[in-house]
């Protein structure tokens, strides 16, 4: 009986006191401002990264074509009214997307922030990027010290080659306005990865703090002293003490009309990373209680405001033709958005998880259109490039692939597969092809198994395995491949 | 230190020794085939219930229409051709939606099985019938155990009043073919409840034994000894030792057409119960492989067929015109079915997983067409009884309204407001009316919070409470009313 005690109490001694003793470093970490479990880059892949910059030549300013990113965070397959929505109005995103090429499967590389974003900007897949566990987190809120605890990355390592930095070695002008959520600390911020100018956030709006900086300075602070679990939704807002959020989307919007002005004479790149419609959901003051579609309806009713007016600026500006509007979202929608007739959500591998608007917009060299070509954000990497004349860095898989083609001459996407990577694993669970997507496991409790369905027709209602064994085995094979490839290469250094 | 590891023991130690106690007085009760927990219906409920049967009119077997209620189980509202379904054909199903009156604002009363089936047969809410804690399960399973040992009601309480029973007192043949899931029990099975005769299994697909009776006799009996946890899916079939599910939809479909052939003189009430397209699917030989959706399509396609037959022998018969058919779902969407552009599924308040096909066939009595007017599952009792001329009885409250003037001069709905009742508990969580659905809770982890959406407009998408805050409260107010008043009186007695 004895024994029996003791075992027991040890049973629950041991972990707790673990647990404690993790709680006093963490804590003693937070204090001091001490970044626990830091990985620096290993200076190969640092110095490859410098060699490949300076071999990029300067593109001709006449004639390189100038690039816009608008990516809205969390707007989902339905929030726009050219999408489907009845009550939310976006009438100058839906001219965008009537007079640009609309694309109708085309996806977020993952389902959350901060591995979309990263895949965005470097053309690579979630777990090459340190992207693959879910999202990075301030270190002073509770899940930053978690993951600090944990051993999960917490910022983009520095020896990630992003766009601004391959197209500012080529001459171009790149700003970035609006959230990065690719890191915190000092070296992992806008300006570190070739921002040469960046107004906006580091984090999402629910995380505290979330401070205003214009370059590396803060230009307003966030004071709230509510920063352990962060701000979720409008339900329990925190008292306003510093950025006042209902003002964001109007500023990032003057910001990037000024950064539009300021480089009109040369090539440029504009990364106008929104903070809306996350949550929380903060109007306009001019929009609130407009949008049939409430505050929700709101702000995204304050993004399409916000894209029309940079739309005006270029064609004001006279850089209409030669610039490369692009917009998106950096996943599907969140509970209080509207996925369509999608399946799922924001974090699902589902299909309202991934796939998102995104509408090229480029009079006289992107003819209006719809293309149903398969295709993901890790793509504007080397879209971009290829357009800008500039080549792919070869020390490293790019897995994303050149759309140029696709805009151009309508061509037929260059993937054979895409692939869905998952919120909190290294590898890829679910792949697609033209006609039928192959999930390894659905993420529903006691139905988490593999499923087979005709994305053309089904939108993943039902599974077909039994009806299309060959398809199953082929999918399964290549999604075989690509999760051993990356086991075995996980950052993908050539 | 010894006061601590004491302290800790007992904490662990009482709760375990109370689990194994309950634990062997449940199996003891299981080995003796022992009834936990029954509470035998109040005597003066009883009577009143034979008081009112017993003053029902005879009908004129002249005048009397007869009813066919074809009840599938889990189809979900995009699981028909005509519904929007690119993958599973249903022709003949889609011909009856085409012919008769297909409703497109109808609820089942639950968005599972048992509660929803208690309020078609009886015309009342879940908490009234004792069906509101989820379904009920055979005694020889865990969960069948666990509701017994929790004191979870697991039978439909004798004092209920059924439609079969109003019929059948008032003159009707009244037959019922298919899966029953009102309790397992003698006592409690259709025969208990007026099923003239009855024909197929008292439980659902998953759940063992599944023995196939004819009245209260097993006539093929399940003897898989893999009884504790059932058969979920297809996944892991259970080796079959007597009732072959293949065959299901057929004999149910022969079974059906006989009993139409044998009351073809009277006026009847058919309640055909279909097996499917509940899991595990199992198509018939015919059909397997034959539809583009699969093992569900196949078992979708089988119901089709079945309801094609049906409709047939009616029209042979010379029975059309004197027999109001009744096509619909006892709950939204499963997992393997579509719940269309619907939010949510099988389980949920969300319209996924309780607005359901309903089409009311009925050759020159109610005109072809579509009603947007809401109703609910439970209006089938008022209505029925309404249209034979019978009246409702008094003693309890019938939660269901008559439609018949729906159906027979397209009026609008009886209903101000519709209220739905989640799995696990006693009150309603969610109301509409013509244009608003306002959820006290989501039950989306995290956001289970109060949600106001635009029903006719966007799906459940965006949360209107701050745009309608007049709207917010005038349903929360109907809400509270109804709950207040289940609360007081749950069983509905007067």
């Amino acid at each position: 009986m004895r024994w029996l005690l003791r075992t027991m109490a040890l049973g629950i001694g041991y972990p707790a006191l673990m647990i404690v003793m993790i709680g006093v470093v963490a804590l003693a970490a937070r204090l001091l401002q001490v970044t626990l479990f830091y990985a620096p880059p290993a200076p190969e892949h640092m110095e490859q990264k410098q060699r490949y910059l300076a071999s990029l030549p300067a593109v001709d300013p006449a004639s390189a074509p100038s690039f816009v990113v608008i990516l809205f965070d969390d707007l989902g397959w339905g929030d726009l009214s050219s999408q489907g929505n009845r009550l939310i109005a976006t009438p100058r995103i839906d001219r965008a997307a009537a007079e640009g090429l609309r694309m109708s499967h085309f996806y977020s590389a993952s389902s959350v922030c901060t591995p979309s974003r990263a895949a965005l900007l470097s053309g690579r897949f979630p777990p090459r990027t340190a992207t693959d566990r879910h999202v990075y987190f301030p270190r002073q809120m509770a899940l930053g010290l978690l993951r600090r605890v944990l051993g999960a990355p917490n910022e983009l390592p520095r020896d990630e080659i992003l766009i601004p930095e391959v197209l500012g070695a080529a001459g171009y002008a790149t700003g970035m306005i609006g959230k990065w959520h690719l890191g915190g600390i000092p070296g992992h911020r806008p300006s570190d990865f070739g921002f040469q100018s960046w107004y906006g956030v580091l984090w999402s709006n629910d995380m505290v703090p979330l401070h205003l900086y214009r370059d590396d300075v803060i230009v307003q602070r966030d004071a709230r002293p509510e920063w352990w679990f962060g701000e979720r939704d409008e339900e329990r807002p925190l008292e306003p003490r510093g950025v006042d959020q209902s003002t964001l989307t109007e500023r990032y919007t003057a910001e990037a009309i000024a950064f539009l002005e300021e480089n009109r004479e040369r090539p440029f790149f504009l990364y106008l990373a929104h903070t809306f419609p996350h949550v929380p959901h903060y109007a306009s003051r001019g929009q609130a209680g407009e949008s049939q579609g409430g505050v929700y309806g709101d702000v995204v009713e304050d993004l399409d405001h916000s894209t029309g007016a940079i739309l005006d600026a270029l064609a004001r500006l006279g850089l209409e033709e030669r610039t490369l509007v692009m917009i998106t979202s950096d996943n599907g929608a969140d509970y209080g958005g509207s996925p369509g007739a999608l399946r799922g959500r924001k974090g699902e591998t589902y299909e309202g998880g991934q796939r998102v608007p995104m509408i090229l917009r480029w009079p006289n060299r992107v003819a209006a259109g719809e293309s149903d070509a398969m295709a993901m954000n890790t793509d504007l990497f080397p879209t971009m490039l290829s357009l800008a004349g500039l080549t792919l860095p070869e020390d490293r898989i790019v897995d994303g692939r050149d759309l140029s083609g696709v805009l151009a001459k309508d061509e037929t996407s260059p993937h054979e597969y895409l692939y869905y990577f998952p919120l909190l694993a290294s590898r890829p669970e679910a792949v697609r092809d033209a006609r039928f997507k192959y999930l390894l496991a659905t993420g529903d409790p006691g139905r988490d198994r593999p499923h087979l369905t005709r994305i053309d027709a089904d939108l993943e209602a039902h599974d077909l395995r039994q009806k299309h064994p060959e398809v199953a085995r082929r999918l399964g094979a290549a999604l075989d491949t690509k999760r051993q490839e990356i086991a075995e290469n996980r950052r993908g250094w050539r």
